[in-house]
């Protein structure tokens, strides 16, 4: 049976319904898996309605799972309907619903009654306001699952990065790199490739952080000093990955097939070349829980909130991944 | 007629000789512009015997020149034959004859004897062995030609990249970026756009240091404090610029045609992108000099000097874009 996968609908002020109204309305999508929205069925069927968007919707309950055909399933875990809210506005009500949907989500897959998460952005401000004090759904769904260590990869046509660090300044980046850090994205990405991607002898490689990877100390040291040790703590607890090599010629070889996922050290070394090489199309995902996730690869768009202009291909990929995963691990 | 190009031949340890045999043996060269090339007869008639390339070389002096037909033109600024060396390895003579072809070449194109100079790969540690203290061509080239601000520039595919850093270390990027730096490579972003692409408005996007650009503050301030800044007192002066943009989508974008170019903060925010996206294809040019000065886009390459597996592309792509460059300002 295909697996059943919970979508959460994150915030509702952001473009969150629309791109899984607009997924779920693809043929591809209900053929990869049972999907099961955790939002607002109230949002989905307004959305429904202003995109003319050929699907019907029922409201269910965790008790009702599993369920296979007919209308797709909407599980709304607030006993309340939601207030009022504007599109492209912060509230703290709606932070509170988008909460809601990711932790019911975690419930259900725990419990086995889905297969896995696919996550709509959430917006930071709203959930902080309603007290989640998380920056991001990652650090959130760690400590949902009570994970140790979480860790962002984002994957991307042929490119896969997990990254060392993700929101940090540039200039702090030097002070949050330690042996410690690199040797866990190291581990991490290993756990990702070989537990969900199921490639047995992942081929790892490191990116440096300075240009021409230091050039021997001459610009930075970090590659000598943090990176290169973090890589040989990797190895000596059996994870090995190659490395550290300029950022730039390594990532135009993962490009072309050399690596199975390159180890990044900072947020844009992954992400300016995702979003070159796999515009609207990559995954983010989380490795480390004891559930499969996998998210956009972009964030709550209020700039275009409700204007039916927004993308569902990063959706549709993200749903296709955690099918793939799902089906894998069963 | 044809423009004539001084293409240097760069360290003879490396592998500037085989990509110079190698595009010069390329029709295509011959129907751009017409090569002079300055460095080793010696070197170059033996790389030609080992490739058995289809050329004919002769050698020149200053005094012949401008010259039209006939096998390719040799000038040797050296008046004594460059002693043996090895592939690959750095010494004083090869950094000798590499930094005299870089100053015949400045000569020949102050004195309009060549129209532009085409670069192929030198070595910093041994320009540096004979006396030449600079990190690389660039500073190299401002300080033979007395220009008071130079920047490079590199382009490939639809990307342009202006470079506020280069060669500096990540941890002290923040302190390298400053007002003054930015608005200099935005204005020589404008001049390297009008005066050599001939882009009557460019339209110039700046990019941010930050993930998520700083997201206002929380993830670095120096879009706050330095970049939007530089791109005020730059328009000021007359040299608009949109942004500072979050790199990621940018550089997404200006591959997308939206913008004619990129300013970025630092290396690899433009070598990521380039040597993905025009991977071998890439040319290095400076702004601001008097003269017209394209280069490869790649190093000496000694792992792979005299092996005969050297790409010419991006020298072949720094000799098209001379070329052009060339017609366009006579």
């Amino acid at each position: 049976m295909k697996p059943c996968l919970g979508i959460t609908m994150g915030d509702p002020a952001g473009i969150g319904p629309e791109v899984i109204v607009k997924a779920l309305a693809r043929p591809g999508v209900r053929r990869l898996c049972r999907p099961l929205v955790i939002g607002s069925a109230e949002v989905l069927t307004e959305t429904i309605r202003r995109l003319r968007a050929p699907i019907k919707l029922r409201r269910v309950q965790a008790a009702d799972l599993p369920y296979s055909a007919g209308p797709i399933p909407v599980l709304d875990p607030l006993t309340h309907p939601l207030p009022d809210f504007v599109l492209g506005r912060i509230s703290k009500e709606t932070g509170e619903a988008q909460a809601r949907y990711v932790k019911e989500a975690v419930l259900l897959a725990i419990d086995r009654l889905i297969a896995g998460m696919v996550t709509a952005p959430i917006n930071k401000e709203a959930i902080n306001l309603a007290g989640y004090p998380f920056p991001g759904h990652t650090e959130f769904l760690a400590d949902l699952t009570g994970a140790k260590e979480a860790g962002m990869m984002i994957v991307g046509g042929r490119l896969r990065f997990m990254f060392t660090t993700t929101h940090v300044a540039m200039k702090d980046l030097a002070s949050r790199l330690t042996i410690e850090t690199v040797e866990r994205a190291i581990r991490l990405c290993h756990q990702g490739l070989t537990q969900l991607f199921k490639i047995k002898r992942p081929q790892i490689a490191v990116a440096a952080l300075n240009p021409h990877g230091g050039e021997g100390g001459l610009f930075g040291r970090e590659e000598i000093e943090v990176i290169a040790p973090g890589i040989a703590r990797a190895k000596e607890l059996g994870y090995p990955a190659q490395g550290p090599f300029p950022a730039d010629t390594l990532i135009g070889q993962a490009a072309r097939g050399t690596y199975d996922a390159v180890v990044v050290m900072y947020h844009d070394q992954g992400l300016i070349p995702l979003k070159l090489a796999a515009f609207g199309k990559s995954v983010n995902i989380t490795v480390g829980l004891p559930i499969i996730r996998t998210s956009v690869d972009h964030g709550t768009a209020y700039d275009i909130a409700g204007k039916g202009i927004a993308d569902e291909g990063s959706l549709v990929e993200a749903v296709r991944l955690a099918a793939q995963f799902a089906v894998r691990r069963s």
